[in-house]
Formats: C-alpha cells, sequence, structure tokens
C-alpha cells in the first residue's frame, strides 16, 4: 500500500493518506508480531495446513486490502468493499460501484493495483504452490505435459517465483511504456496495465475502455491481455532455449487457445457485420477481437457493450465465459488444457463406439495422460457445475433473472469481471443483497484457487481431524 | 395406426379416416416387399449395422407418423410435422402447434398415441439393445448395479421385452380407469395416459392438465409420471420375488430420485407461499410437486406456467431438466443414476484432497463401479455439455434471447416439452424457422437414444470402414 499512499500524497489527497496509513500501521505492527514472536516455531506443513493457509491467507489480505476504501469512505459498506477487493485479487474485475470515476486517485490506483498483486500472487500459487497440494490444471501443466517444469528448470519455489516475477515485471513495464505512446497519461496507463497483464479488468473510467475511443489503445490492450493468458512457463522456456519458440508453437494448450480466439474472433465479426451491429466489417472486427480476447483471458475489459449483440455473438461470449485462458498464466476459469482434454475424451468415446475394443490413450503434446490425471479433470469440472449451480440458485434469492443470476456466477467464478443482462458490461454489481455480494466475493476466491482450497473447508470431516 | 383410424371412424372423421389410408397402405406394401422379398438373408449385425438401424429406424419412424399429420392437412408444414412426431415418438412433448383444441379427433388420439409407442419402444430400445450396442446408463443398470438383470431373469430380448410390455400395459390401463373415474371420458383419459406412461407431454387442450382444475385428476397424473419415472427393471423384480419390495426401497437411484422429488417439492412450495405466488401453502405444494414431477420425469405436463414463478423456483426447475429421471424407464434426459455416480465422484476428488492416498471406489448398491464404466458416464456427460452448446448456439442464429435457446435445446435432448421464456409452459415452438426446428428434430431424437447412436454416424470415419 506504500506505492497507492505515494500517488494519493502526488495528487494531495489528505484523506486517502490518513486512510492509507491507518490501515499500513496497525496491520504492520500485528505482522510483526505474528511473525518474530508469535509464530517461530519451524514445523513441516500438512496438507491440511497448506489448504487452511492458502484460503485464509487469500480471505485476509481481501479483507485488509479493504480497509483503506471503508477508512476513507470511498466504500463506506464493508460488504461492498469486500467484494471489491476479492475482485481486485482475485483479477475478477467485477465492480459493485455504481459511479467509478467518483472516487480519489489514491483509491482508484491501489483498486487497479490490487490485480497487478492478485496476478503476481497467481502466478506463484498456481505454478509453485498447487503442485505441491497437488490439484489443479498446473499439475497437469507442471508435472504430466513435456513442456518445461518447474522442477527441472529451477529446484526451488523462491528461484522459479523470481523467474516469474521478472517476465512479469517486463511485460508491465512495456505495456505502460506503448500506452503512453498511445496517448495515455503515466496513471491511466498504469491502472489499465495493471488490469490486463493480471487479467483484471478494472478500468478507472465507468466505460472501462470504450472511454478512449481508440484503436491503438484497444490494439495494445488486447495483445497484452493475449499474453497475459499463456503459460507462463512456456515464456520462461522460449527465453531459456535456442528452440524455445518451436516448442511453443507446438504447445497443444497454446494452439488450441490461439484457434479459440481467432475462430470466435471471425465468428462475432461476421455476425455483428451481417447484422449491421456496426457499420462496416472493420468496426465489426475491431470490437469482436478486443471482447473475445477480453473475455477469453478472463480480463473483463470492454470496448462495447456486448449485451445488445445478437444472440449468437452472446452465445459465443457466453461459451468464452465457461472455458478461460491457459494454465499457469494470471488468468482465471476452467483453462484451455482442460477444455482440450474434455474434447480429447469426448472424441475417444466415439472412437469408442466404433471399436469397441481398442485402447486409446488421451495424449497431451504426445505424452501420454495418467488415468488419474484425467479423473483429476473430469472431477474438477464436475465440482465446477456443481458450485455455479448451487451458487446461482442462492444468487437467485435476491428474485432477479436466470441470466443475470447465471453469468453473475459464472463471470465470478472464473474471474472475468462482466456478465449478462443486469450485471451486463454497463451494468455493476452493487443490485445485488449483501450477503448475495459476500457470496459471490466467496465464490471468486473459490474459484481463484481451483476450488478445491475452499470447498474442502467446508467438509465437516477437514474439521475433525486429529492430525 | 390402426386405432386412431377406428378412432377417426368413430368420430365421423372423413379426411382423417383417408389420410390415415393412405399412410397405412403404401407403408404396409413397401414394407413387406422389404421383409420378405428384399432382405431375406439373416446375418449376424455388426456394431455399426446396430447404430444405423436404430438411427434410420427413429428417423423414419418419425416420417411416417407425420404423414397423416400432412396429408390431412392438420399439419401443412413438413418441418412441422416432423417436429410434432419426432417429438411425439420420443416422448418429449414439445409442440410447434399454435392451437392444439382445433385438431381433429382422430389426429388428436394418434398424435397422443406416438408417445404410447415411444414409450414402448423406448423400453426395449433401453432395456435390451442399447446395453448390447455397449452404451448407456442402462449399461450400468443392467450390468453393473446388483439389481435385475434381464440376462439373469430371462435369457431372450423377446422375452423380457413381453414382461416390460405386460407392466407398461397395466399402467396403461389402470391409470385411464383412475382418470374415468376423477370425471374424464374415455377420449381424454386415454390420451392423457398416453402422455403419463410414456412420460410424454403432449395434451389435447392448449392449457395441457391446467384444462381440467381438478386436484384428483393432477394427483393420478403425478403418481403416474413419477411410476414410469421408476427403472422398469425394478418392478419386474418386485413382483417376481418376495423380498422384492425391499430391494426396490434400498435402490440408491430409486432412493435419490424420491429424495430429488420430495426435496424440490419441499423448496418450491415454500418459495411459492412465501412469496405470495399462491394464496395458501395447499395450492402451493399442490402446483410444485406436480411441476416439479413432470419436468423430472421428463413428462412436461403442465398445471401451472412456472415461467411466472419466482426466479428461485425457475431454478430448481431449471436443475431437474437437467437431471431427468431413473434409468431404463421411459424417461429421457441425463438420468438419476448418471447424476449420482457425478455425486460420488465429486465427494471422492474431496476426499482425495484430504487424504491423498486413500483409495476409494465408486460404489452403486454396494457394488464397486469399474473405472470404465465411471469414464462412461463421466465422457456421456461431456458429450451432452458439448452437444447442448452447439445446439444452441445453431438455434441462437434464429436472434431469440438465451434462455429461449437454451431451454429449447435443453428440453428437446432431455425428452421433457416445455421451455422458458418463448418456449415456456404456455408457449409453443411455432417461434423458430424451419431450419431449427429441423434441427431440434434430431437434438430430441439424439437424447432420445444417448446421443452416441446418433453422434457415431456424424463421424467421416463411420462412413469410411469398408467393414
Amino acid at each position: 500500500m506504500v506505492l497507492p499512499l505515494i500517488v494519493s500524497a502526488i495528487y494531495n489527497e489528505k484523506d486517502i493518506v490518513i486512510s492509507f496509513i491507518s490501515t499500513i500501521v496497525p496491520v504492520s505492527i500485528i505482522g510483526f508480531v505474528l511473525y518474530y514472536k508469535v509464530v517461530p516455531v519451524q514445523t513441516a506443513l500438512t496438507v491440511r495446513d497448506g489448504f487452511l493457509t492458502v484460503s485464509v491467507c487469500w480471505i485476509l489480505a481481501s479483507f485488509i486490502s479493504a480497509m483503506p476504501f471503508v477508512l476513507s469512505g470511498s466504500i463506506p459498506n464493508i460488504f461492498d468493499a469486500f467484494f471489491e477487493c476479492s475482485s481486485g485479487l482475485t483479477t475478477t474485475g467485477a465492480t459493485a460501484l455504481k459511479d467509478i470515476e467518483s472516487l480519489s486517485k489514491g483509491i482508484l490506483f491501489w483498486r487497479a493495483f490490487t490485480h497487478w498483486i492478485g496476478g503476481m500472487g497467481i502466478l506463484v500459487f498456481a505454478v509453485a504452490l498447487l503442485p505441491s497440494l497437488g490439484i489443479g490444471a498446473n499439475t497437469l501443466a507442471a508435472t504430466e505435459a513435456p513442456g518445461p517444469t518447474m522442477d527441472k528448470i529451477t529446484p526451488k519455489i523462491s528461484d522459479s517465483a523470481k523467474n516469474l516475477y521478472t517476465i512479469y515485471t517486463i511485460l508491465t513495464l512495456l505495456e505502460i511504456i506503448l500506452l503512453m505512446l498511445a496517448g495515455m497519461d503515466l496513471f491511466d496507463a498504469s491502472t489499465h496495465t495493471f488490469g490486463s497483464v493480471g487479467t483484471g479488468g478494472f478500468s478507472n473510467y465507468n466505460n472501462s475502455i470504450a472511454h478512449f475511443n481508440s484503436v491503438p489503445i484497444e490494439m495494445i490492450i488486447t495483445v497484452f491481455m493475449i499474453l497475459a493468458g499463456v503459460n507462463f512457463n512456456l515464456y520462461f522456456y522460449t527465453f531459456k532455449n535456442k528452440r524455445g519458440i518451436r516448442k511453443l508453437l507446438v504447445d497443444e494448450e497454446f494452439r488450441l487457445y490461439i484457434i479459440i480466439i481467432t475462430v470466435i474472433t471471425i465468428l462475432i465479426s461476421l455476425n455483428l457485420w451481417l447484422s449491421h451491429t456496426y457499420e462496416n466489417l472493420g468496426q465489426s472486427l475491431r470490437f469482436s477481437v478486443f471482447q473475445t480476447a477480453s473475455i477469453l483471458t478472463t480480463t473483463g475489459f470492454v470496448s462495447a457493450d456486448y449485451d445488445f449483440w445478437p444472440t449468437f455473438s452472446k452465445m459465443l461470449i457466453f461459451t468464452l465465459m465457461l472455458i478461460g485462458a491457459c494454465s499457469s498464466s494470471t488468468a482465471g476459469g476452467v483453462k484451455v488444457i482442460r477444455f482440450l482434454v474434455v474434447l480429447k475424451l469426448i472424441k475417444r468415446s466415439i472412437q469408442v463406439r466404433l471399436h469397441p475394443n481398442a485402447i486409446i490413450s488421451i495424449k497431451i503434446n504426445d505424452k501420454k495422460l495418467s488415468i488419474d490425471t484425467v479423473s483429476e479433470i473430469a472431477n474438477f469440472i464436475f465440482l465446477h457445475i456443481l458450485v455455479v449451480s448451487v451458487s446461482t440458485l442462492l444468487v437467485s434469492l435476491d428474485g432477479y433473472d436466470i441470466i443475470t443470476n447465471l453469468s453473475a456466477v459464472l463471470t465470478c467464478i472464473g474471474n472475468i469481471g462482466p456478465g449478462f443482462s443486469l450485471v451486463g458490461p454497463s451494468m455493476n454489481f452493487s443490485i445485488f443483497s449483501d450477503p448475495v455480494k459476500f457470496l459471490l466475493s466467496f465464490v471468486m476466491l473459490a474459484g481463484r484457487l481451483e476450488l478445491y482450497a475452499f470447498i474442502v473447508l467446508l467438509m465437516p470431516r477437514f474439521w475433525q481431524q486429529n492430525k
């Protein structure tokens, strides 16, 4: 919070400076005491400790991040502030604020900066921590796929984290410079960069990216959203090896990711053009590529209100929401690799009908997946569907229409941002009651942590164990 | 068609009599020629032959069933007539007709009778044929579950078919008598019985069951819909054995089926009551139990327009659409047993997080399921989701809203009948263009045949094989 503190000092926002200091001081003191005095004993962490630590840290981080919002009176309602910060740290980008532009600069900076911190946290979490807990698409990426496994390149988590941070920081600086060249000031360039490389989606304008109405800005953000949605291990590998770029281009997840973006962009462009939604094919292409990239990478920036597009295009956007970007990226969602495995499972199950005795194994990048890995992926998707169904049912107690409820849950669990209907691109989440906003905050966190970390905490058995 | 021919003769409907004769005569002649002259050679059927035969038979049956509708001018559009008959034979009950009551008695009887024929066909298809093709929930029910397997009770398909028909006919006669005692005439009692025991849902009134506004009639139909949604093998077992009834009560699929009906009925009743949708708890219970049973059993009769219910209740109805009734019943949908296996998979995947080395097997009725069976079920559900997604995308080209498109596809693939929004309980499918109606007809057929029988035909490989 030191950085937003400096920003608010520069803009001479006294109340905001005070609210940051009022958060930093007590939290730092508690932190120091806990670190040096209370938990000095080094013991090995069990799997349960791991789940508990990860979940509690994310909830606590959201809560502490919310303090400046509440203390400064920018968001007086604690549920709204918690929602906004869960949304920020999980890089969702859904907002419960009706008027974003009325906020002060320091608060806006902090709001965008949570995306950057969250994106960084996810990289370490997804690449380094999740595999050791034995969950997630990354287990697949890291230990199953023939791509770069962190174990092989750098033996220690802290080393691989350092490398990931380097790539992340380079991308950040590059985008800030490019956006400034395209006409943004340093403040806007920074906040929107945090939103893109973290695949977050908070903008400091009510109209999001549409505010700028600039093709170069849209193009730059499109490219960086797509870059942030790529498996970061692949970058690492590409830079370290001479033939790394070839490895990148033959990676099955990366290829499907690019294919999805290309095909959906073309389909939406044609639909927008033929339905005369925009005046020509160029305009249609401009809005379709941005929105396709924004939703697939789970960023959620908006350059056009897709809720007014024809149903065919809306259905495609809806489909993108169910997929998400690549594993081990800053993006959320089910991830392309799981989607790919499911497609291969379907293909195999049809082949088996014709050749009942054939034994066909599921391969990713020419490497056979174990039965455990495949069933892991299937189970994750079933759990995903269950969590979405139950959450949508609970959200529907607020009484809004089905599309509002379903898309609100999907956009939260997938860490995207905007949905459809009453939570569409030009709307916000302020319509929901406090309990529903609280539920959706947890849906964002659960989605971010690939469900299991949160779901195991809901099991009575988790708390009954002696060990 | 002899039966509806007699009905139209009784009601003195000359045009209809002629249209039935004009169908029966040429089709019978072609049938006799094919049977006695063209295919006299007895050869063993391959798996491919099986898929092709089953698919072609269902399409052909729908087409032939449509002839009297077209020839009599009752439904002049061939796409509408094909839709209506696919809907009838697959026991879906979705209609493209704007005014059902304007049809003649003979045609109305034939329309309802397709449900009865379809329900009968499904019993043989699902219980006897599908397992030999190695697909479907029935594989599980028939060969995996400890319940009654047809092989053990009767060695021949024709024998087990005869037994199933007996139970089916007894249920039919019983319901006709009860409905007449409740005040219906023989015609209405017959058509609505065909709709219930076949889990179809065609009524000869525009308002469906709401037309009668009679609690006894609703209760009788509710009971028979629920009975038709039970695994028919269980009846067989219950009647054959002294301790059969106990076996029925401990059957896991049956128990979950009853639990779902009970819990959802209670939740919807409370929601309708507390939201003052109906004047008291009694009325709320009346409409909720009927609609819950109707949708879960994939019948689709309507006693109240649930599209005007609060969103929470609508979401529950939506959820029921995704489940369907028991395997080896006349109902469609994903089936309770698959849903049960998925729930067990989710539970196990969470347990494994806490006990990474534990080996927990999936059991149904205390019998362990093989890995193949479990992955079979997972793959079926993924294919189901894929077919629903692609179909919804294609349907959305007609331009209606997402809920209309999605619920139209779900209600067709699940063989239910009514959906939401523009295809809600008081609406019909006439809004769609001919190509979309044609697509939805195939979605109904594909859903009815548990997808694979149709999907394999779409594979180029199916047609390339030499053998």
